[in-house]
């Protein structure tokens, strides 16, 4: 249970060539674009690839054309004249095993299934056409992802699958076992300085499974944060020694759908999965120090926070915020969220009685310092003071409702420079901003966000988001 | 323990007096417009009264003026030439106690405190002048509201104490300890079509305690839903038997503030109040049924959901929405807040299937439809057969970032339309909508959300927002 799991070779450079290929077909490029079917076509794939300047040769194909956008069509995977590094198929699911046959005999190894209707359904056709694929993939060694899939999405190579996301690379893997998340997720990342080596969409798993994505991810240069949502898992044994394995090195961040009794039969509908028991997953968590996350946003919020901060690994807090009741609030959501609040106490309270009037000033902790948030050279000293306490790991700024500190682009640009001018000469230990407030629409608090991320600072849309996400850092850092 | 509450009918008739005066005094309104202090001074109080149109009298108290914004003003409470029904204190902490023996001798009953400086300080002088101020209020019977508070805000009256927000009546009052929460949720329930009875901001609680309130409330006929915010209380059995009693005939939506470590402590320091233990606040929830909720947002889903929707005493949907794994997430979200997704039988499931298609469209529940979704017409036949079903209790459309039926206005239009029209002709369950999509800029989700409320349809901003109200709801019909 110690020992690392040993990566194979073959699956890594198979892998490797999928990711970065050299020579793609995809199955089903439909001439019509001016009627096109709603959803993910082969043509809107074979389209983006270009689009985004895909720099591997791209065969689109159709039976009833000879040129695609001036591309030259071919009939089949048969007809295409080099070994193929992927394929991508996305015709009807009847058509899908005569494609695998097809694949073998040109020598390609990846194969992309897009197409639905298979297990999924529930249906005998649908099963009965899972199954041939099933015999045709193990006899021709073939390694397939999906069916009912997104595939690979690999900014780096300029492999866009997601319409309308913004192709940014970086360190972030992603493996999901859905299309949607997926897309989400690459749609939601760049904003909070997300970028992505990988994004896998493995569906229905058919043959090679999440544990196999992993495999690959946990060797792999560009990634240095693995992110993963997953239905059910084939070999939950071999899951938990990868996780441990990847937890040693790179934060592996998991959100498993379907832990409830409603969520686990939506899973059998979706991905024919068996989403498995909620104890099995609590003790997975507990064991590989996996960082267990419930959505989307929660997930980028974790990658962004292990992405920009030091490593922390306790989570005592001092949150400057303001207004009474909201004090009361921000105090029950930290506890809430395992974060502790202590109180100021020594040196610490000393120089902030020095900083800042007693009278509607409440210098305990949370601190309702509307006078130090109002006056970034004050802040400053005030964030100095609380980051060089030993009794505290980080500093949460609260941009609420009751601060009109943000209401103008001028004091924005001040706390901007004081936050940035104070980490370059601070401690190092992280403040973060966290913006939401009622009296502003979500747009406003959106600008401010965007322009505080853009600005360097790790800015997050709640305070329960900004405690949940330093909570799980910590617990991170001091698991390993 | 099972008789009701007798009202004091002294309590009611000042309390009346207050809530619609004829005359009232503002102390402490500054003549300098020109660099007014930060915050509420009298000036602000003053000049929004007017601007609202308030049709009382108004009496600026400063010593040294004679006339402010071409009003007469009067160098105290002394020279007032009538009996005030409200007294509105807003001059610092020690020259509170004057003012108050003036009162007595004004006659005036009603004495709104604004002023901060007291018990909350934890400092000896702002505990004197407290203890100061206790013994002229019980020699003199007065009525007061705070200290440290923002008073009575009471839209049909023109009285309003928050800027920037709109006045807008309608049955929803809220008692509430912190000032800022109760501009908090007078500036965000009108976008959910919420008005207010009366908005009272109690803060210290040094004499009327937020028992009081809801005493007057359980009776006044202008409000027939009631909200709670709550960091301490004097007298937990008289809460307990008001809470039980208004639950008969009015919903009563309680935050208890501080329920933590972390938030107790705040309280201490926010209104000086004693936030009391985690397990008493569960049986009072449990033996009132009283609507428990966790912020602003939360309350304010609630009190929509009272106002829009026919009771329901069970909480069983059906959610359409979108893509696989959103509906993985869909049925987690619903397990997780007590909301039961149950499939779909007979029926209900026969004229489905004859509706949807079985490719790609999951026809269990949550059902992924976006056939339906992207054809009102059809929409309109689904709802009719799932609202018809004895097993569901009501429908939660979910439009998530799977589905493109409302990036166009048009059809956006279909949809309202569809929903309008089915809740006209359908069988009185409740259709309700949750926007939500991280594809989508929250700007963007602003504008539908706030699109489909102005259409009449009961609109959340998330799925787990809309199951949470849903579920509150039912359990509050179901207790009574």
């Amino acid at each position: 249970m110690t020992g690392r799991v040993t990566a194979d070779p073959c699956l890594i450079s198979d892998l490797q060539s999928a990711f970065h290929p050299k020579a793609v077909a995809v199955v089903g490029v439909s001439r019509d674009d001016v009627n096109p079917p709603p959803g993910y076509t082969g043509l809107r794939i074979f389209r983006q690839f270009r689009e985004e300047g895909f720099e591997g040769r791209l065969y689109p194909i159709n039976p009833r054309a000879t040129v695609i956008d001036d591309v030259p069509a071919f009939p089949s995977i048969s007809a295409v004249p080099e070994r193929l590094d992927l394929v991508i198929i996305t015709i009807p699911a009847r058509g899908v095993p005569q494609v695998l046959e097809d694949c073998i005999a040109n020598g390609a190894v990846n194969v992309h299934i897009c197409t639905a209707g298979f297990g999924e359904t529930g249906e005998a056709e649908g099963k009965a056409i899972e199954d041939r694929v099933r015999e045709i993939v193990r006899r021709g060694h073939l390694r397939v992802v999906g069916p009912n899939s997104m595939g690979y999405h690999v900014p780096a190579s300029r492999m866009k699958m997601y319409a309308g996301v913004q192709l940014t690379a970086g360190p972030v893997a992603f493996v999901s076992q859905s299309g949607g998340h997926a897309q989400n997720f690459t749609g939601h990342g760049p904003a909070l300085g997300i970028g992505f080596s990988k994004v896998i969409s493995y569906g229905n798993a058919l043959a090679m499974d999440g544990t196999d994505f992993l495999e690959y991810l946990a060797g792999d240069p560009e990634t240095r944060i693995i992110c993963v949502y997953l239905e059910g898992v084939k070999d939950g044994h071999r899951l938990v020694q990868l996780a441990r394995d990847i937890g040693r090195t790179k934060p592996l961040i998991v959100w498993k759908g379907g832990l409830t009794d409603f969520g686990a039969r939506a899973a059998v509908t979706h991905t024919a999965s068996i989403a498995g028991d909620d104890r099995l997953w609590r003790a997975f968590f507990r064991q590989t120090g996996a960082v267990q996350v419930g959505s989307i946003e929660e997930m980028a919020d974790a990658a962004m926070t292990f992405l920009r901060l030091k490593p922390i690994s306790r989570s005592r807090v001092a949150v400057i915020g303001g207004g009474g009741g909201g004090n009361v609030a921000t105090g029950d959501i930290c506890a809430q969220e395992g974060v502790s609040v202590p109180p100021l106490a020594g040196e610490t309270r000393r120089s902030l009685l020095s900083l800042l009037p007693p009278v509607n000033q409440s210098i305990v902790n949370p601190i309702d310092g509307p006078a130090a948030l109002y006056n970034p050279a004050l802040l400053g000293e005030v964030l100095g003071a609380l980051t060089a306490s030993p009794d505290l790991d980080a500093v949460v700024l609260h941009v609420a409702t009751a601060l009109n500190l943000v209401t103008t682009a001028e004091s924005r640009a001040l706390l901007k420079s004081c936050i940035s001018g104070f980490g370059a000469r601070g401690s190092g230990k992280p403040v973060v901003v966290a913006v939401e407030g009622l009296e502003r629409t979500p747009a406003d608090v959106e600008d401010i966000v965007r322009e505080m991320r853009d600005a360097g600072i790790t800015t997050y849309s709640s305070l329960r988001a900004a405690c949940r996400s330093l909570k799980r850092v910590a617990d991170y850092y001091s698991f390993q």
